[in-house]
């Protein structure tokens, strides 16, 4: 066969070209995300941080003499890749908590939720007047909003490599960084919603405000009630399928279709596949498992080795280093950063007694993926004819990330073994 | 945050419109190949039959009064992920072998795999010049071509469900199978090249049949010899790296990169997979598995349980049922059905001594995957402005291929038992 017949080859199709720049994309991904994860995991530092560090080596690779790379990351096929990749790993860290636990924690971690997303949402508003003054009041509020959502999955992974999953302040971040979660995709939901209610001309009315709030709500509740009742039932009824990976069959078809929801709720696809993961428990599997089907955790796993780092990497090469290199773009980054951490470390004010406030801060810090999929969002979002993140916005957003997820696994643990 | 906006979030680029309706596809794709694997299984069948089932009714689902989806199956994201599965697929059936054990069985198997090829091309030779003898020789030559190769997949777990892996004729037909693949795929080069050239107007020359069957077999024995020299190296020193899933990456990076250099050399992307699969062994990974890793085998099997079945499904969806209501379409799918029964169990003739004729040749019969990959590829093959595989032609394939997986495993357990 020549060259091409096989670019037209073996799938059908006008558009299966895409197959060996998806082929080596991946070969390329897989592997040096790995050997970079390994890499700064030896510094003290989490793999994913690895992982955006090839993202924008490879997007920037034509800077340094390299091929240019960085179209690639919007092929349609690696974006969706990169997508699932978000929506498994936010699969996967909802099924570490069950509603239960989240309602256990209570009070105090709903509080200190609370003030984890104010004081950054108000402290990234006064960054963006301080420095931005000529822009509208919405584009000040989406930066807030973009501080507000602590990262689950690096707050989880630092805590669980400290081996202090169990003690009482790791509970309390953990079910305040759930909330946060939650709370942080409203405010951007509302926050978004404004902001297309503006461009798109029509008034901000509070009916349609209203209805944001009352739509995500409405499936997140939904979610959850229906869900819990629904997902028991659904593992003992699957109990008469006889063939192995029924568990995980219906897991994925459970969270890919929480997400499609979500999606028409009006929320991101990463808020279903959540809610999926709270809702699913592993005593709904327990006669599954003694039958000789894996856990679902660790079904899960090659998944997510497989597509979360094509999230990552993907998100770094959407940085374009270029955008770094004006004075003006780091004193935003480093003041954004300033925000966040500063938002962040007042959690610790309402801090039980006993439990060290600056340890609860430190544990909210990391802002990871869910700080660039609002970045994402942000630079989707047209006002006035701009996108509210610009390239220099999102390269300070993408150094708040860096700066906060690097900066919290040395101060945690430090701050935990303290006493 | 409203429909528009959503539908362009939370990746970027003009393209990720595509993530609500991948999501849903997935959803309804994992659960339905689960449900109608188990049902065909419960009626002695292989699942891979079931989600065959469910692609042709989904892809015809208007016929019915359903909706119009045959245009999802090709997507270009969807088209990736079905060549991800069947990547992945042709890796997992390489890994079951060792090129060690491919010598061992050695002779006889070759003698099997060589009758089991030109048997069945002759017949389909025959079959087209009996039923279209206006066609050019080279479409009666692909006809044939795309009944030589055995599926792998089929053939093994037949028997592992027959629990008659071990047995003596056990392993000559899955040494046959084997080598049948890589003949039949080098077949599929030499014919579809001939049809290329053809199509180009360039003259066969010998050279250029040289140099297709040259570069495939420099690309097969390099990938074997550099790839069982490099391997165990490789292994041994990634034994430095500490972090977890360090065996499915390098595999994973290894089997893509193969696929992609298969790709380079002219031949199909599944090519480079086997010959990954075959390299790799388990000894490889021996003090990884010790040090808590997870077996490779084990790890794979949920990234197949994920995108195989969106392979099958997708093939399913490509069967236009519309052309089956031909009667010159129905006879020309008997004709070829016969054809391939015909030419595998020509290979009983060459069994040795005290094993059944019978059971080899049944053994060999099921097409599966590469009899739908080979008639892929002859729908995007053009020669006289016609595709070398038109619709009836592939619908006769996909019922010739449905015909020997369906027929395969009660022949081949009575065949078994019958002693």
């Amino acid at each position: 066969m020549n060259t091409l017949l096989l670019l037209s080859a073996p799938g059908t199709g006008h558009d299966s070209g895409a197959v060996p720049t998806v082929l080596l994309a991946l070969a390329f991904a897989i592997v040096c995300a790995k050997l970079a994860g390994e890499l700064v995991e030896r510094l003290g530092q989490p793999a994913v941080l690895g992982e955006l560090i090839v993202g924008i080596l490879a997007g920037n690779a034509a800077l340094f003499g390299g091929p240019e790379l960085s179209r690639l990351a919007s092929s349609e096929t690696l974006t969706v890749m990169a997508e699932l990749g978000a929506v498994l790993l936010l699969f996967h860290v909802g099924l570490e908590s069950t509603p239960k636990e989240m309602i256990a924690v209570g009070g105090r971690a709903a509080l200190v939720a609370i003030v984890g997303v104010v004081a950054p949402m108000l402290l990234g508003f006064g960054v963006g007047g301080l420095l931005r003054p000529r822009d509208p009041w919405m584009f000040h509020a989406f930066l807030g909003a973009m501080l507000a959502a602590t990262s689950v999955g690096i707050t989880a992974r630092v805590l669980k490599d400290a081996d202090a999953l169990r003690a009482p302040f790791a509970r309390i971040i953990l079910g305040a960084a759930v909330i946060d979660d939650v709370l942080g995709l409203l405010v951007l939901a509302v926050v978004s919603g404004i902001i297309t209610a503006a461009a798109t001309g029509t008034a901000v009315s509070a009916a349609s405000l209203f209805s944001i709030v009352a739509k995500a709500l409405a499936f997140l509740i939904g979610a959850l009630v229906v869900g819990s009742l629904i997902s028991p039932r659904l593992f003992r009824g699957a109990l008469a399928l006889r063939s192995r990976g029924v568990v995980l069959a219906l897991s994925l078809g459970f969270c890919f279709l929480l997400s499609y929801l979500a999606l028409l709720a009006g929320l991101a696809p990463i808020v279903g596949a959540f809610a999926a993961g709270l809702v699913l428990e592993d005593v709904h599997f327990e006669d599954h498992v003694q039958r000789g089907e894996p856990p679902l955790h660790e079904s899960l796993e090659p998944l997510t080795a497989f597509l979360v780092p094509v999230f990552f990497i993907r998100m770094g090469m959407l940085v374009d280093l270029r955008s770094f290199a004006s004075a003006s773009v780091l004193g935003f980054a480093a003041l954004l950063t300033l925000a966040a951490i500063l938002g962040k470390l007042a959690c610790g004010v309402v801090a039980p007694k006993g439990i060290s406030g600056l340890t609860i801060g430190l544990g909210m810090m990391p802002r990871g993926e869910v700080g660039l999929i609002f970045a994402g969002i942000g630079a989707q979002l047209v006002l006035a004819g701009r996108p509210v993140i610009d390239s220099g916005t999102y390269a300070a957003a993408v150094f708040m990330v860096v700066a906060t997820t690097v900066l919290t696994p040395p101060l945690l643990l430090w701050s935990i073994r303290r006493k």
